[in-house]
């Protein structure tokens, strides 16, 4: 028999959902089919657990009998929180299993496939694999990396300014382009912004317009990030990720001292793998522009969604990013359009590394 | 009868060719149709004329007797270089004219229509009259305002840099949005670039890579237009628009005076009223950030094609946009997304005057 990669499309849908919300665990989606019907369908809980199998299998109950089962990422082979998924899977009878990609996790690695066949069960691997990938890049940049990915996101004017020279930056995108920035809070584990910023415009960086739902990880860098009334606020935890040795007192947050770089500034790259060791796998950079240009500059940034409004401030308007610091054109970093989206009356278009 | 706007699709998609080459006259596209059979196809000839009603009838011949025409713009009704059009398809018998739109040329303004009426024609107007308006902006801005529409181009980086701080700028975009420049400075009666862009880039500002084709008039507009030696050489006619009383010697320039602001800059404004008293109906700037400011701050801006490359300069970079002086974020000139467009590893947004 042959897979039916809708199937896997419908997984992936569902794992989807779980993005921001599941960190340090893999957002998974999981189907359970049989003769064209589904019988269960489940994605990683928040918070990680239970994993989407379980959930899929406790739908189908006893029908799962003989079924086949869609799973986004290879099931798990070892006992963690919960007991292995292979075994799971086996337990309730399937009969094959359908895999979009392998798990890197050095736990897993091929054991959960080969698990799997030693039950009997038929397995088929591969299957849409180039979107489970992008859907667990975090995921995977954390297993390979160490670090979370980041997505870079900037909204500037044709000519890539963010305010005036006065400093007025309300409202330079419109409320559609802002709606699409909370959506996409909302699929990241942590919002970040530089301290500069913290200070000047003391973001909220917590999901709103969406109901009651997870909010993000809120994360302030720089040598001495003080944030504002907003930042202090409700949300999600706040932490601050500071030069080492920085005396910072702020009730309730996570201090996180990280390393400088010759120039006194955090290690961006440094700061990252310490976001990496806490769990976290897709980071969301608001800016400001120098943690912008840090992170592009050291070819941290995975993926740029650049919003643009059809309006123009000019030279002595303040730029998107600073300065960079290059000898040469060709060391520009450089990045591939992905795609391009209309928000109301603004540009949203999404670059991604090379 | 009702008229059938594929045919009226057609003779736009004709009319179209003649853009950048039949200036002072409009860029009309004419179809001789009888039962679904076209008889004849004519557009207005490079340089304006023989107009495009005659060309179309003269491929029909007799076979236009009874026929119906399909016409982008009014006919004219006034004796010119050439004999009125709608005494032409008068005579050669046409029996049905379908027409887009309204000729605003204060010698035809109805009177086309009129004459085509009182000959016993049957006239259908208004057959795809928004897509005929736009093809012709450029003639009717000139009929109302005496100023050429004015498209601006800027090619910079995600960050709005047109070259890094030592002035490097080759190159940053690729080859396809390049050809792309050379294709849309064709369809232009004339390409304009600022004085300072014209000493330090040298741009040749002809169109290259399409065979033998009527090149556009090159423009270079100051207070001291000096043109290096690519600008010099072959290609259109040569015109430097210049504050009143500089002595500019240039062999073969047509030189043009203009007043000057409260600032000592050459008036936007005055200057395309001097290229609409020229006869130009669609200018191409491409430059610097000078004029671009200049243009864009006075409203001047009808449609902007920016060229965004996939790499960040920074902002020690050249700024695409000089200052604009402006006082509040509510005075930023504003335009409408009308179109996205991939070019190779480029995107080219293209945006239009509210």
């Amino acid at each position: 028999m042959t897979a039916d990669p809708r199937f896997m499309d419908a997984a992936l849908a569902l794992a989807a959902r779980g993005l921001g919300r599941v960190w340090p665990n893999p957002a998974v989606g999981c189907i359970i089919e049989r003769d064209g019907v589904v019988l269960g369908r489940g994605r990683t809980a928040d918070g990680g657990r239970p994993h989407a199998e379980a959930i899929a299998l406790a739908q189908a109950g006893a029908a799962a009998q003989g079924a086949t089962a869609y799973v986004t990422l290879e099931p798990c082979s070892h006992h963690g929180f919960t007991p292995p998924c292979a075994d799971t899977l086996a337990a309730a009878g399937i009969a094959r299993v359908v895999v979009a990609m392998h798990d890197p996790d050095i736990r897993v690695d091929g054991r959960g496939i080969a698990k799997l066949r030693a039950a009997g069960i038929e397995v088929i691997e591969n299957v849409r694999e180039a979107e489970a990938r992008r859907l667990q890049a975090g995921f995977v940049m954390r297993q390979s990396d160490g670090r979370p990915i980041v997505t870079l996101k900037l909204a500037a004017t044709l000519d890539g300014r963010i305010a005036t020279a006065s400093g007025e930056s309300r409202w330079i995108t419109g409320p559609a382009a802002r709606a699409h920035v909370h959506a996409t809070r909302a699929c990241h584990d942590a919002v970040m912004v530089g301290a500069g910023t913290a200070r000047a415009d003391d973001p909220a960086l917590n999901v709103r317009g969406f109901g009651e739902v997870p909010q993000p990880v809120r994360i302030v860098m720089g040598r001495n990030p003080v944030p504002g009334a907003r930042l202090r606020g409700p949300g999600g935890p706040l932490w601050l990720l500071h030069k080492e040795g920085a005396a910072i007192k702020e009730p309730g947050a996570t201090l996180l001292p990280c390393p400088v770089d010759a120039t006194g500034h955090l290690d961006p790259r440094a700061a990252l793998s310490i976001l990496g060791a806490r769990g976290l796998t897709r980071v969301y950079c608001e800016g400001g522009g120098r943690l912008a240009a840090a992170l592009l500059g050291a070819g941290l940034v995975d993926r740029l969604d650049w919003y643009t409004a059809g309006a123009a401030i000019g030279a002595e308007g303040r730029p998107a990013l600073a300065p960079l610091g290059l000898a040469r054109l060709a060391d520009a970093p450089r990045l591939r359009l992905e795609e391009t989206r209309r928000l109301g009356d603004d540009l949203l278009h999404r670059w991604v590394a090379h």
